[in-house]
């Protein structure tokens, strides 16, 4: 039973006064898709999807709806977001550039995840919301949630970042590596395609498939098997292993939904994402966090390691906000908020109902109402 | 101070008789490049490179040569072999084909390391090598050290393998990917090129590095930091943090010394690598093992697990093979048994001399002669 959206539509602001970016760019306008499930009200709970997600929360994460779940559309007002920068109807680099007429492409201009969020509090303001019992998201989700905690403390109840901190080495190499592919296919034209760089695009996927399930999980599903297609690995170079007819077929998937531009602006979006920016310190920036966070770690997430989600937990206590940490036991890797909602609906549901005996609603009245005037 | 070999030289067999290949291709003639260092003795210990190594191996292991340490040339015949494949002096793509007068290049057959192994067992008869004390090799070496105890269970007294398992799923994976993304360069045109595909072959070098090193080590490196050259991430898609920079780096640099369809067959050799095939289970190849088999995992090494060793000595075991686990404690991943040679030589130094009280040469003594007739 597919849930749908109450309202679907599309806010366009900016039109006389540039959006400024963090990047020093601007945009005007900006657009941003978005879907309300269950009757709009003042107090929602906002769904930040991940990198190649959308506005339509319960397409891709379908398994948190309903009653007992987080998202039950009877008692609340659920709202997701096309993200800045994205293809799925905000505006990004398949948009059209207003200068030119033809869609930016190359041209868009770097965005990162505060311009996202305050781009999503400008589409809140204009809805009526007031209030956010809760800002969710996994991965770039879940950066966006932080940022929203950081950057509009008296708006967020609780913020949920699930397998989210500032990128590690590891993952600033992969994604490096993801976006060299891109460019290196001859497609890709300098990102002034009229055909997608299908090749390139979908080796970038492949290398994210593997940053996002884990080892254990690639063992039990291919461990060495041959391609199912009953290719010999050892008869012919191109021949594959399981693993790799599954990553290939991944790949041809996301090319097929996804652009090649967007996925490089994006990617960036999420390397550059750290709390500090715009203050004097990190610690600076978690100070001024009103919200209760609560942070999930995937045990077998290993482009997030749950070690790095920990230490985050750390430091928001050491900045004094009321935080907790809980571990999703899943060996779907990074994947595993997407792939476990069995397992992670019922653990967020108990922990946003119990862990406060009074009504969240109640508990989050103190909450400043959204200043109008404010430049968001 | 360097460590010069005492011999170097050439051999080539197969000159009248095809050298089968397991892939079903042959191969003839076969010259195999070699280094001896130290004495040459009728009983020596073969060291197996890895991916890019060479007959050389006090170019690229020079922490294991020394008194008191596993390669001491005052008492030892150290000898490597270029393996069959590779662009160091032993056929492989860059040789000349006698059939069309010209490189190989796409057309360069598929080997296995079993192939490689039963050159280098024609090079050691040549030689005059009856028995081989050690084997000994970290990943693709130390594959075929496992080989070597299996096909030639006479000759060999310990065979010692560093980082070596068949290839799990996810090590399968990434090496299909570098695979694609060389193929993906323009300038690979199908294997046949007269300029390397340098931006393909980097960045598949990098995705490499990424699986030779660990996330705690790029952490403790390169954290977040922008690339040392003053490059600001958040200004331009193409300006890099440090750890790309250094991927960049050490993709140029293979490109320099390695050739790119080389990395395709001996990549591939890599993935094929599994000990069952030829015989009706791995269990019955494990059980023609009569070397005492040393395995050594690296705690950090993510493309050959540490637990994925334990469970291969746990098949040794079962096959009744006299075996035994040392954990080499590194931050450098499964580059460890380079980087750490500190760490790995006197470990491997004090197993090798103390583990049975007898001198090694006595005890393997009993190995049968090297087989003059045998089809090796």
């Amino acid at each position: 039973m597919s849930v749908e959206p109450t309202l679907e539509g599309s806010f366009t602001f900016a039109a006389d006064t540039p959006f400024r970016l963090e990047s020093g760019g601007a945009l005007q306008p900006v657009t941003l898709r978005y879907a309300v499930y269950g009757k709009l009200r003042e107090e929602a709970i906002l769904v930040c999807h991940a990198l190649s997600g959308s506005a339509r929360v319960a397409d891709w994460w379908p398994g948190m709806f309903g009653a007992g779940r987080p998202f039950d559309t009877d008692r609340e007002c659920i709202i997701g977001i096309n993200i800045l920068g994205s293809c799925y109807g905000s505006t990004g680099p398949t948009s059209t550039d207003p200068r030119t007429g033809k869609p930016y492409g190359p041209e868009f201009p770097l965005v990162t995840i505060r311009d996202m969020v305050r781009a999503q509090a400008r589409l809140l303001q204009h809805l009526g919301v007031e209030r956010l019992s809760v800002v969710i998201g996994g991965s770039i989700g879940g950066m966006q949630a932080l940022q929203w905690a950081v950057d509009f403390p008296e708006q967020v109840g609780t913020a949920v970042a699930i397998g989210a901190t500032p990128l590690s080495a590891m993952g600033l190499a992969l994604n490096h590596l993801q976006r060299q592919v891109i460019q290196l296919d001859p497609d890709f034209r300098g990102g002034r395609y009229d055909e997608q760089p299908a090749r390139g695009l979908g080796i970038a996927r492949s290398i994210a498939m593997c940053t996002y399930k884990s080892a254990a999980l690639f063992h039990q599903r291919f461990a060495r098997k041959p391609n199912r297609n009953g290719e010999d690995p050892l008869a012919a170079l191109e021949n594959r292993y399981d693993i790799a007819g599954y990553l290939d077929y991944q790949g041809g998937k996301l090319v097929e939904r996804f652009d090649a531009n967007t996925y490089l602006v994006i990617s960036k979006a999420m390397d550059t994402f750290e709390l500090a920016r715009g203050y004097a310190s990190e610690e600076q920036a978690l100070r001024r966090i009103r919200a209760k966070v609560l942070l999930v770690g995937i045990s077998s997430d290993w482009l997030f390691p749950a070690p790095d989600v920990v230490a985050l937990g750390a430091r928001l206590r050491a900045a004094g906000v009321d935080n907790r940490y809980l571990e999703l036991v899943s060996e779907h890797g990074h994947d595993g908020f997407l792939a476990d909602t069995h397992l992670l609906a019922p653990l967020l549901s108990a922990v946003l109902a119990t862990e406060d005996p009074k009504p969240r609603r109640q508990v989050w009245r103190a909450a400043v109402n959204y200043p109008a005037g404010r430049d968001v």
